[in-house]
């Protein structure tokens, strides 16, 4: 049996921002209060997906809205608590489990202060294997799985359950909801059967997170190289090294988008690459060609200290590892494309796995 | 007992439009949808709130929106039924009455859909006495009585039910839903026992919408004076009778607002009437002294036929008779004030009674 004790969430909160691709939340907040609840009420339990009954009930605890307002407006975790009790309320059951809906960013901490709360265990996984900015981004979706019924909560007292056709009208309804509730909601969805979970789960990704926090902790205290040890945990590729030399943030229909310049240094001295972000870091272009787009998790790391550097933290200076890693194969089908490929974010651009692109590069260089 | 039936319906419809003071929406649609029901499913049974036994369960249900989109997508009835049971379920009750939030405009009509299509009867009462275009604005917000729990359902399938802290955050959130569902929706909200509605209804409302309109129907057919009936029958005083001359509309923060001018005939000659709408008829000024202000009624009445004329539909030399009429006297109170007074509509303006009003005028008229 794996426990997470205080202790443990420093590196689960290092991993999630490193599989947040740039987004999802800074998991600070997240950590603060999984680690007052913890403090109060003890370690929480993780366990694996295999090892849930096909009648568990699994209801998954995230923040909806926007990371900033987080830092301003903190949640008491009152909030979780609320939306977790609401929803198996509604749903007539007593939920057993609870698990991260993204495994990136704060929403991989919040499940904790409400297993926590309640004394139910953590799953062991999630539905993006990264983070994604919209609700319907989650691969129940791809099994014709709805978000709702869904709960929300907010700091003043309002809660909302939603009932919705198709899992992109809760996304539209949630959002317009949130933003009133002050642009910060704390949402519990997708409450599934274990037997559901076994066929939805992204599997392994809070030990994942857990894993890449130890590696970027241990090699930076050996003074190896954390950066090395990041891609290889994720299969990664190494695409850029450099320093960030423009940055443009602009606020596009309630996203934080971002266009950022790296100069090359070392290996890739008079090259340069483009990250375009919306959120999350979207896509890579280097010299001119794409390397690397969503699905596929694209992630930059601070060079020395190996920690992931957010879209919304990077500035003029900043020296960077920009690397990509293959997403959940499941977003890689048709069904996953449609959900979160390149189009999704109004780019226009084909999809392809970055292992493929990998290759072409490779052969390119050696022609 | 009395029953509402088909032919009913029509002089209940114009009663109801007196009543909307302007706004509320025409009843026409909502006067359509329950002609339907009632025709498929046999009349209503119409009770009086004495009669309600104290743990009866009223469930009001209403639309919520921009009329002008009632207009264009016009429910199907099934949408008002679903959030009448989706309240009662969530409440773990059987709803076993309904009846109007506001006894003015499209909302007079709309139980009368679930009363048929469910075999419930309506009660004779309301929570405004008239029409208001916000959702706390009604009588049980004075006694503390929660709007919520509020159900909401729309024509695509999607579904809310509400909890909120206070009513002003029920109209706050219930308003940007209802904007995401497409500016319509249909709600069931302010659901009480029996002996809640007998201390805060406004009792009789639909009884007196159906005598308004049989007045103005029978008046007008023996060539009587239907307008004269109309301000007996409230009570009310003559404001104003002439030409409109000046038709100012604006939409501003979702509001229909409007300005018009009234240049006086008869007994009015050389006068002129301005009068301000926001959704309904909120001040009457006449020669530059105020006349009459929400929240008693003003109402604005062809002057050939006696119906009544919506803040949305008159136009350049419409003649019309302008009359105003007390509203339910707890309107009148410091609470009643604080909810639906003249500085609620952004008026700079006090209140005072329509009746003192009449009176100051009489005795200004002898000197």
């Amino acid at each position: 049996m794996t426990t997470i004790d205080e202790h443990a969430l420093d590196d689960l909160a290092r991993g999630a921002a490193i599989l947040g691709t740039g987004g999802g939340g800074h998991p600070y907040i997240g950590m603060l209060l999984a680690k007052q609840a913890i403090r109060e009420h003890g370690p929480v339990e993780l366990v694996q997906v295999d090892e849930l009954d096909d009648d568990a009930l699994v209801v998954p605890t995230a923040m909806m809205g926007a990371p900033t307002i987080f830092l301003e407006k903190i949640p008491n975790g009152a909030e979780f608590v609320n939306a977790f009790e609401a929803l198996a309320r509604y749903r007539g059951h007593v939920a057993t489990h609870t698990c991260p809906a993204e495994a990136g960013g704060v929403n991989a901490l919040t499940p904790f202060v409400v297993a926590a709360r309640k004394r139910v265990p953590v799953v062991d996984a999630d539905f993006m294997g990264r983070a994604f900015p919209e609700l319907q981004m989650c691969t129940p979706t791809m099994y014709g799985i709805s978000a709702t019924p869904m709960a929300m909560a907010d700091d003043k007292g309002n809660s909302v359950i939603l009932e919705t056709p198709s899992n992109a009208w809760t996304e539209r309804i949630a959002r317009t909801i949130t933003i009133e509730m002050g642009c910060a909601s704390m949402i519990a969805l997708y409450s599934l059967s274990g037997a559901q979970l076994k066929k939805c789960g992204v599997r392994g990704t809070v030990s994942l997170s857990s894993r890449l926090g130890r590696l970027v902790r241990e090699e930076r205290a050996a003074h190896r190289d954390p950066v090395g040890a990041v891609v290889d945990a994720l299969s990664g590729h190494r695409l850029f090294e450099g320093k960030a030399v423009d940055v443009d943030r602009r606020t596009e229909s309630g996203f934080a988008r971002a266009a950022v310049a790296i100069d090359g240094t070392g290996p890739y001295a008079d090259s340069r690459l483009l990250l375009d972000a919306r959120n999350e870091w979207l896509s890579a272009e280097r010299d001119g060609e794409i390397v690397a787009t969503a699905p596929d998790l694209i992630i930059c790391l601070d060079s020395e200290t190996g920690e992931a550097v957010l879209t919304e933290e990077i500035r003029y200076g900043f020296r960077v590892v920009v690397l990509a890693a293959p997403c959940d194969a499941r977003w890689r089908t048709d069904a996953g494309l449609e959900l979160a490929g390149p189009r999704c974010f109004g780019l226009d651009l084909d999809y392809v796995p970055i292992e493929a692109r990998a290759q072409q590069t490779a052969e390119a260089r050696m022609r």
